[in-house]
């Protein structure tokens, strides 16, 4: 019974996935207005009954595959913290984590900046998201008491420290970037000189 | 006979501008898949024919909209430019010029990145768009033979110089932040800091 239920909960969950893998492609490809529930089930091949079950309509679907991309890149950012390291080091396993994640779910990202500019964006509670990202704002917090990084706002620190990534591991804007670990490294230096005291 | 010359270019100007504008609002609102031709004329107030003396064809509009959109960025960032300033004011002068820009005209740059992850992007000839920033980059070569700016590629330095005033800039993305002075100086020293050797 037990593995009769172990079973049926991951069916479950490839089923939930390939939904979202579908919403994204779906709606990378023909954007959200056009992306209708019906359209994105067969993507996924299942039926839009079977959708429903997990989502109430398609404002649900497109709202709950940009909190979970958010949700999977929290979890690759904060991997293998630990909050006793220096505050270099912490921001560059930051860094290189979401450098690696972000190069190879590129996809995800065409998919939230185009979520950022649509009308569903306004049904997003993003506090309720950044809190997912508290461990590194709390790294900088730090920083800035011990006088390591420059005290401006967190939202001037991660323009400089986090939006670069996004830029340089983004194979359409940087056509002649390679996620090397040299790339990786000199950009890190720039956006620690610019953050740092 | 000049003077009505003069009037009808005037006229047409008026009018190109009014699909422009009419194109970037619609795009904006219900995507490129949903814009159409003739929702966009109605949009600017002028018939579909009209609107085919000045464009080819959806694709055409579209591209052109992009590139105009560049043209006038190019042209505010360069406005001023003295090519015998330090390399620091230089820099300064464009990264304000660029923030008072794009803070005022946001709409257009929710356009051109919808725009850069649209299939229309491989239409455009992005060397020949660059070419119009052509002064922004000998200076950023001055600085790095002078040894003055940090000996890394084009693509790195523009992620740290420039990309961090479309974020800036952008309210949707920076809620708490406003273009006052202060931010503009406190980013523009991050700004610098992260690229000086």
């Amino acid at each position: 019974m037990i593995v009769y239920f172990r079973s049926m909960r991951i069916k479950d969950e490839a089923k939930q996935s390939a939904i979202i893998d579908a919403t994204v492609k779906l709606v990378n490809e023909i954007g959200f207005v056009s992306s209708s529930v019906s359209k994105i089930a067969k993507e996924a091949n299942v039926s839009p009954a079977t959708l429903y079950i997990y989502y109430k309509n398609k404002e649900d679907l497109l709202v709950s595959t940009y909190l979970e991309i958010k949700q999977r890149l929290s979890e690759e950012i904060l991997s293998e913290f630990n909050q006793n390291a220096p505050i270099r080091d912490s921001l560059y396993k930051f860094w290189t984590n979401a450098f690696h994640f972000i190069s190879q779910n590129n996809s995800y990202f065409q998919y939230t900046e185009q979520f950022a500019n649509s009308p569903y964006s306004e049904k997003v509670n993003h506090e309720d998201v950044e809190k997912s990202f508290t461990p590194i704002y709390e790294v900088l917090q730090k920083g800035i008491e011990q006088k390591i990084i420059k005290n401006v706002s967190f939202e001037i620190l991660s323009v400089f420290m986090f939006y670069p990534i996004m830029n340089l591991s983004n194979a359409r804007l940087c056509k002649n970037i390679t996620a090397d670990s040299k790339t990786i490294e000199d950009a890190f230096q720039l956006a620690w000189d610019a953050i740092k005291l």
